[in-house]
């Protein structure tokens, strides 16, 4: 076959690389780009890069940001006695969306994981140290929302213990029936977390 | 909630604007292009600039392309005897990669829709009469790749007419089954197209 543009055939490769995006789809959305104007383009490609230029990590809790330290951090309406440890950026927002969470963050930047050679060193835990230490008795309680999984309880279980000589509470956050769902089709680990889970109503 | 980051906030609104993506699976692709090397993810925007700033068309075909002529409409190799039609610079792309037509293309821009307020004038009709009028008699032969709809048959139906006074045969792609179909599954129109268009073995 005979290729036309070799700039359209560049733009598919590249758009190709992204997740969920296989080749039929970087050819469809090349070709949408092409009909559209320039400007609309340009506004896009130039989104792009700003997220590599703009976008930095807050020197307190580690999550994106425009400003250090980040929005979040910088609130005096969010409380300074609670903190959230979660594993990536995006679990921030996701946590964000619920509206539930009053405190601050602190982002580890991934979990213990022998098998991927992630010790703790490679992850941001000696600084969720040293912010309860410094915090003096202002941080109350550390809740650990990492993902329910071998490296997250491990993680989870590591922080707790290094955390015990301070004066502060460590909660974890509930793994059991999702909302919605029906007992039919919930995993049995899933399910026997949720008996040994339950509460008093 | 509490936003963190405009600059990515902003990215994710551009992407969301794509066709096919969502806003989870553009705030997906938003977090996973953070997390890439500044120069992976300049690459991308610098070939979606491109796509505008270097793609131009054909002015023989219409087609996308780097240069003008395209390889294609300037390839030594392509018959100059035969000409496809074909509504969209991307069917261009779909015939080349089945390695089945060696002539050149023209690609009208649309098709023939009184509902969408697109006339004869409207599309690349003219064009292609003038360049099967000064060939000579070089153009042998004019094949219709449009899609078997309503737009797409009118217009057919249109070109056919105006290349009546030319020496040139017009024919049409075959529709019909597609292979490894399953006549259960096949809509009934096509079914009757088929029948109609029969062939012997």
């Amino acid at each position: 076959m005979q290729i036309t543009s070799e700039a359209l055939e560049r733009a598919v490769e590249q758009l190709a690389k992204l997740p969920g995006t296989g080749r039929k789809s970087a050819r469809r959305i090349a070709m949408y780009l092409l009909k559209q104007n320039k400007e609309a383009v340009f506004e896009l490609a130039d989104a792009l890069k700003e997220l590599k230029t703009s976008v930095i990590r807050c020197s307190q809790c580690g999550t994106v940001s425009d400003t250090d330290p980040c929005r979040i951090c910088g609130s005096p309406k969010r409380s300074a006695h609670q903190i959230c440890v979660v594993e990536e950026f995006q679990d921030v927002y996701f946590i964000e969306k619920t509206n539930e969470f009053r405190g601050r963050y602190h982002v580890l930047g991934g979990v213990i994981s022998p098998m991927e050679n992630i010790g703790p060193d490679n992850i941001r835990i000696k600084e969720l140290i040293e912010r309860v230490g410094e915090s003096g008795e202002e941080i109350r309680e550390v809740i650990l929302a990492l993902n329910p999984d071998a490296e997250g309880e491990a993680t989870a279980y590591y922080i707790h213990k290094l955390l015990k000589p301070f004066d502060v509470e460590v909660t974890r956050i509930a793994y059991g029936i999702p909302m919605g769902s029906d007992l039919e089709y919930i995993d049995e680990a899933t399910l026997s977390r949720a008996f040994a889970s339950r509460n008093a109503i």
